[in-house]
């Protein structure tokens, strides 16, 4: 895995690095969209529609855009995630968030700016009009108020109560959830893929999604805050899976999920890369 | 012109109220959504992507979703414009903003969620994929970092210092210029005019767009706070074309660019409704 990981990694950084890049007035919001743009980041979703496109017999290289509108939509929701008015965090990733520097205004506006661009990067592909039209319906749709938004929403409505089960699940479905599927499936039709799978591309997503997200919460527990960029113990307010389930059932639902993106994994032939993929994201320690 | 405005005026908010109705459990974010997208307000854009698309030969009923899509662009970009650390507004089109309704952390939510939704809108089109392509570019072009998000950054800017000519002309050429020309532009898209029909409707926004502006700030001097739904004399701080050139240049202005935007029209054969929109916009009192 590691060798295309890294072909994958420095392929979206390369792209990302040129976005941005023209010199206009307005220098100080570019370069706000760049800061936390180029951030680093583990690059797991560009990863995912990369090889999504590959295993699905497209050229990946030609999805490059698809991926960074992805990465583009992620690092928006994270500017915006980390202002005053919603986590108020300071640091992201090991830096000082977006707003700490560039004040709120200019966070707001990064982020919006990041938001649209990742939508004209996407129209910008080298790809069928068709094949653009579906990336851009399924992008806005996961990532909406019907998807990631909306998980933000009920994540900050359930800070002020206790979630049942079924809550804290649809939170991160929709929260970290839907991105995650977003980039599994925009692979996939990069490539044109078929029907047999984008649906598997999606029960794949569903379960990375809630072992990813499991993990988060216990490494919030558990883990090291310099691995990780940031501070611990950050979530006691907030409904998660550690509280609902503790630390042993979660590590338990990590396996069930695990096993169960892999064995989404049968209705493509090049499997290995995404087997193990599933297998890092369960076991990572940041 | 009032007949057909109307019906523009009627088919737009009918369209937008069929939006963010599904039953979800982030029914508040929706309504937060709806409370900004509904409130009124003069539909200009959504009327000259439907102009522009039935003078380019085009059935102006499939333009909705595009015209619908540059709604929500604009209703996200009054939320996030009036938030605490923007402009700070309490009123907007003689209504609370949304931050007073709904909270911050919800306003910038709201605003996300209608931005993506612009983009699944116009994706959503009965269109030619080419055509969805196109639109989805132009949109994000137009709406980005190197348009509207652009302007409202230099807007922001502007307020600590005295801004040039040429920066007052920059600022609201991307600020409220960019996001006209998209509607006209989109417009012609949508009919699948050529690029003569893209080039006349370029310029006739940007000569609208400019004397739109040079009216709003007239406006925010002289205007009726009543008739305007929003305090006046707010621009005091900001760097305005009265500023900037005066009451008498500014309305001398109006006129020109009034004149230029007809003149621009020529390219189409059915122009009166945009003569007259043109005619009206130079002249309103709200």
């Amino acid at each position: 895995m590691k060798e295309r990981m890294a072909a994958y990694c420095a392929a979206t950084e390369a792209y990302l690095q040129t976005c941005f890049e023209k010199s206009v007035p307005q220098k100080t919001l570019l370069e706000a969209m760049r800061y936390s743009l180029l951030a680093g980041g583990k690059r797991i979703r560009p990863v995912l529609v990369l090889e999504f496109c590959r295993i699905s017999g497209g050229d990946w290289q030609k999805a490059m855009p698809f991926a960074a509108a992805l990465e583009m939509v992620h690092t928006y929701s994270l500017i915006h995630d980390d202002l005053p008015c919603m986590d108020n965090d300071d640091y992201r990733r090991g830096r000082l968030t977006n707003h700490k520097v560039y004040g709120e205004a200019t966070a707001v506006l990064a982020g919006d700016g990041l938001l649209t661009a990742a939508f004209e990067t996407a129209a910008s592909a080298e790809a069928a009009p068709e094949t653009v039209a579906r990336v851009v319906a399924t992008l806005a749709g996961c990532a909406g108020a019907y998807g990631m938004v909306g998980g933000q929403q009920l994540d900050l409505e359930g800070e002020h109560k206790t979630c049942t089960a079924e809550e804290i699940h649809e939170i991160h479905r929709l929260k970290t959830g839907a991105l995650i599927s977003a980039a599994c499936q925009m692979g996939v039709l990069a490539a044109g893929g078929d029907a047999e799978k984008l649906q598997a591309a999606k029960a794949y997503a569903e379960s990375i999604g809630l072992a990813f997200q499991l993990r988060d919460d216990i490494l919030d527990v558990t883990g090291d805050s310099v691995k990780l960029g940031k501070k611990t113990g950050m979530d006691t307010n907030k409904n998660t899976f550690v509280k609902l389930y503790g630390l042993e059932r979660c590590e338990a639902m990590i396996d069930e999920e695990t096993a169960r993106a892999i064995d989404a994994l049968r209705a493509f032939e090049d499997r290995q890369f995404l087997t193990d993929l599933a297998q890092y994201l369960a076991t990572r320690d940041h």
